[in-house]
């Protein structure tokens, strides 16, 4: 696509990965910055793993799993399998390729890498050309309070308790910063894109990141958001039953008022009713992006959608 | 073997290994410890590695690669393939199986665990019954100093560089305490046994911890060191590079003379001089255990040996 616009993508895991794969396909690389949540990042047995990063790398790369929506394409257990042997801490579940990216990502920071030279790192050995940013350098760790009361790192409720304990309040740190990189790639957007990730888990701790709220709000000249909700259903994970467990309705009219006056401009699925009674401008598309020819031109609309809000 | 006495076998990798199988046969599985080198221990992207431990476990266990001599028999190699494509940290060889120990170890030392609470899990989980100890809970790393002057970790020196840069110093920390398990089991020996292990970079850095030489020294009844010398050269490993670039002689009348007043006795292979022209006890066998019988046999007549002295 033919474009002078500088683009920021906000994403989580699967629905960004998704939308910066169709975005990396028409955008020039120079032109594409991804900023990628890491609230949901964690130490396991010693190891710094990234899930929603890995999972917007490794379908960039062209090795995502497309049917798990994680991990990599022709994975193996061996290492996994033998953990539960030796009663080790089996519960996140680690593939044998996966695992290589993990003792990489870790060895780095164990000399002092950041974690946004290890994503660097990635881009060269996956061979994709789109800046891949975390939102932070920095620990920055999202924590579930439960309605029971218990305060849970995020993937001990996503992962080893399935998301079922109710939330009552996602915890985002107080003083989180953003990285230089994406900072940097803040100041120079055009137009940012909200991916169709969770608002809440995903997203909200990218804008939670100072002063990512202000400078989204600020300077881009727009900013559009894409529904994650379809068919008044989450597409995938938690996002629904949180909306229902806090008595919101599940609508893409309830995310679209979520993000509120941050945004210029939503686009949301065609099964779904129009999100705004207002002047809000919107755009209706099939945003289910199952087919890398749907990512594509599910990019392009939401793309094409923002440059008119410019030209407006 | 019916035997009353209570034996402590010092072992570094592979031929403490090998003795600690053939008296894990022959020796009531609680008057048996073993007493481990973890001075090859490090952290390798982020995982906590103990070389030595791994090897006599996993021969314990009966799950040891006999013909490298580390690591597991069955292993795959699916993670570290991966790690190359990825210009990770891959030239430490970490096999798929292997990496479960390692990650368990790490897992629970991240929550606090000892060393030693680390082995009894792995001793349960590999269903064997003899007392495997660390030689600390501490890190206690032998630094290797080379005649260039370089000071590497032990690993990085052993592996990383195939032992080739020739040794000047085997650096020991100085403040190096044995674990508490280890203390009691050298208070309790009646009998200690050194493996035929390398004596400068296996059972020093165990003799280093205090007060382990001075409890060898006082206590036991008869303290018997097998050769790790057969036929005028080491069976496995640098040690006869290091005894030969030192000037000294590839000789077990060399390592006899280097244990000295430690030992009570001292066993050396068939084909090998006697070593000694003094008085000190020394007993010819066939050293080489290759086969399990070999290691029963040769645990055999190295623990008859000893309880010969005791019984002078």
């Amino acid at each position: 696509m033919d474009t002078e616009y500088k683009i920021v993508c906000l994403a989580g895991g699967v629905g960004g990965a998704k939308l910066a794969e169709g975005l990396a396909r028409i955008v020039p690389p120079e032109q594409l910055s991804i900023i990628v949540n890491t609230g949901d990042d964690f130490q396991h047995a010693g190891l710094y793993i990234s899930p929603d990063l890995d999972t917007v790398m490794y379908t960039l790369g062209g090795v995502a799993n497309t049917e798990t929506g994680w991990g990599r394409a022709g994975e193996t257990w061996n290492m996994l399998e033998t953990l539960s042997t030796v009663n080790g801490p089996a519960w996140f579940k680690l593939g044998d390729k996966d695992l290589a990216t993990h003792l990489t990502r870790t060895y780095i920071m164990s000399v002092g890498g950041t974690l946004s030279q290890v994503t660097r790192h990635f881009r060269a050995a996956f061979k994709f050309k789109p800046a891949l940013i975390p939102m932070s350098d920095d620990p920055v760790p999202t924590n579930i309070e439960t309605k029971k009361g218990d305060i849970l790192p995020f993937q001990e409720w996503f992962v080893r308790k399935s998301w079922k304990p109710v939330v009552k309040n996602v915890l985002l740190p107080e003083d989180g910063r953003l990285s230089p990189t994406a900072a940097q790639a803040l100041q120079n957007a055009d137009i940012v894109l909200i991916a169709p990730s969770n608002p809440f888990v995903s997203i909200d701790p990218i804008l939670n990141m100072y002063p990512a709220r202000a400078m989204v709000e600020d300077l881009p000249r727009a900013v559009v958001a894409v529904s994650p909700i379809i068919g008044g259903e989450a597409v995938k994970g938690p996002l629904g039953k949180m909306m229902a467990d806090w008595g919101m309705e599940v609508s893409a009219t309830a995310v679209a008022n979520h993000y509120g006056d941050l945004i210029d401009g939503f686009v949301y699925d065609s099964s779904d009713e129009m999100p705004f009674t207002a002047d809000m401008p919107a755009h209706a598309t099939n945003t289910l992006m199952q087919s890398s020819e749907n990512r594509v031109s599910v990019a392009q609309e939401v793309l094409e959608f923002a440059i008119s809000l410019i030209k407006r």
